[in-house]
């Protein structure tokens, strides 16, 4: 990878991140933006594929995922920060690519399926939501990326587009390079309780958080279950905690960990000092960059307008060549 | 309805128009231009869902279809004539009303279903195809339109366009108006060889055509089959012909040929002559104003041009509700 290639990736506007985006997916935005060309953007018209019923808390969600990527050390001058919804490029790429993929494709992703059985609360028989990984290949292929980060479970819209890549080029001639995806190793963030870190279950550490808002959270925090008494030996593999060590704590402190725990010489009490003590020199830096970007007024908008209109410099000219080979 | 009221409505670029379209639908386009603010596109992404195969003919049937719509008596400065494609404002608000449309609604679209059942020869199962009729609602809800012109089998997009509508208002609040259908009637124009008229018949009477292209093919057309040798009467109501009379001769002449018909006092030739006379007649106006138009080079490119501005004039106010109404 170098500056010559170029990546895309967004994600929903949920609320504020927390530990498991940041380790899951912000960190490996924060590398790409030094070894390519990156375009980021507010993938809030994904948001509405299924929070359609109330989009009040949209614009306020965008507002704070852009202050914690800018936190956690995403810079307006090294990559590209937009917001979906103000380049119509996009939807329009979308339309243009429903045209050529069968609904057969988009009934057969995975997570489609998964979702429409898993969240009861949501009504996702909608044509948005069948058809949000087209937009998805438009917001990819726009910005024609070599590379593009995903998770595993991303892995089968990444094949989706390279589908649809693949059918636009044959119809029309050679347009879109087959994007490749660039595995994210799964990092374990577990929440609080144990379950997965998110905001709906209200067992996570954001990003924006300050040490005084956590500790006492930590404190509360499910470890090791047969660690019932100080004398009991643990095992950190099933730790709640000890994932947090293999993220921010150093080697020997792991170690010594490890040790501590399984020969029952070091209490989970003094485990979590640990543990507070690197979480705050991890957040320190995102707290000191929070306070600059928050400190000039208007910051995120100003972002967002720049980093719309560098979006739209390239992918309009994508548009142009698509409209002409589509004969539009 | 009055110069204070709106109507819109499209048509697919599928070449030039015969006397079918006309009488179907670009006479009451002339009609309506007059009593109300009307917007008249170019559908051209609608081409794109049934003939994404092949798109290699879209511009220069948009071309012949835009000429013929001028030599109808369409007329730039009373109406506004653009092109869908050019105003992104139709493919956004098409994504947006998508995530509040159920996919079964648009599995029940009658015509989907009759169409993936009766059109063999183009592979329909694309999402394109599944998602027009939400293009189609936010074609017409853009302009915010009490009425829309639309044939009997339209019907049933009307009615999925105002459930679209009634369904936002609900969820974001009054915002669209449901469009009432202004029913056209029914104008029989048979092909000449009694089949419907269609270009892929290759038995059209085209606007664009001139009297000696037209005539020897009216020599050859079907009229009434009973009618073998001159002297067999015949009935006009099931002459291939007589209901071009309806459209085009004066009442006395319609009287004239019936009681001729009939009696066996006229023959199928001196009733052609009428017919050709009144289609030159009817003709020659088209001819003129299309001579005028083609004389002015690169007219119809410009009146799309300054058409697109007007439209996107109103369509941009509505979006700009809408998308702050869905919280973007």
């Amino acid at each position: 990878m170098d500056k010559t290639q170029r990546t895309a990736s967004g994600m929903r506007p949920t609320g504020p991140l927390h530990l498991g985006h940041y380790f899951g997916v912000l960190k490996n935005y924060v590398e790409l933006q030094e070894k390519v060309q990156a375009y980021f953007f507010v993938a809030d018209w994904h948001a509405l594929t299924s929070d359609y019923a109330d989009p009040s808390m949209l614009l306020a969600n965008t507002e704070a995922m852009v202050s914690d990527w800018l936190a956690a050390g995403l810079d307006p001058d090294k990559c590209v920060i937009f917001r979906q919804s103000a380049l119509t490029e996009h939807c329009e790429l979308s339309l243009l690519l429903s045209m050529i993929t069968p609904v057969s494709w988009l009934e057969r992703n995975p997570t489609y399926k998964e979702q429409q059985q898993q969240i009861t609360n949501k009504d996702l028989g909608n044509a948005g939501f069948l058809c949000y990984p087209v937009l998805m290949a438009a917001d990819i292929l726009l910005y024609k990326p070599q590379y593009v980060p995903v998770g595993e479970d991303q892995l089968p819209h990444m094949e989706l587009t390279r589908e649809i890549a693949r059918r636009f080029n044959n119809f029309y001639g050679p347009t879109f390079p087959e994007p490749q995806a660039a595995l994210t190793p799964a990092a374990k963030c577990p929440g609080l309780d144990g379950r997965k870190m998110s905001k709906s279950y209200n067992n996570g550490i954001f990003l924006s958080e300050d040490m005084a808002n956590i500790e006492p959270k930590i404190r509360n925090m499910l470890t090791e279950p047969s660690r019932k008494r100080r004398q009991d030996p643990g095992d950190p593999k099933k730790c709640n905690l000890y994932p947090y060590h293999e993220l921010l704590s150093s080697q020997e402190e792991q170690a010594e960990i490890c040790d501590g725990c399984t020969k029952a010489q070091m209490g989970c009490v003094d485990c979590k000092k640990i543990f507070l003590k690197n979480l705050a020199a991890f957040l320190e830096p995102l707290h000191e960059r929070r306070a600059k970007w928050t400190a000039r007024k208007g910051a995120v908008a100003e972002i967002l307008d720049a980093g719309n209109a560098k979006a739209r410099a390239f992918s309009s000219v994508t548009m142009q060549e698509v409209r002409q080979k589509m004969g539009l």
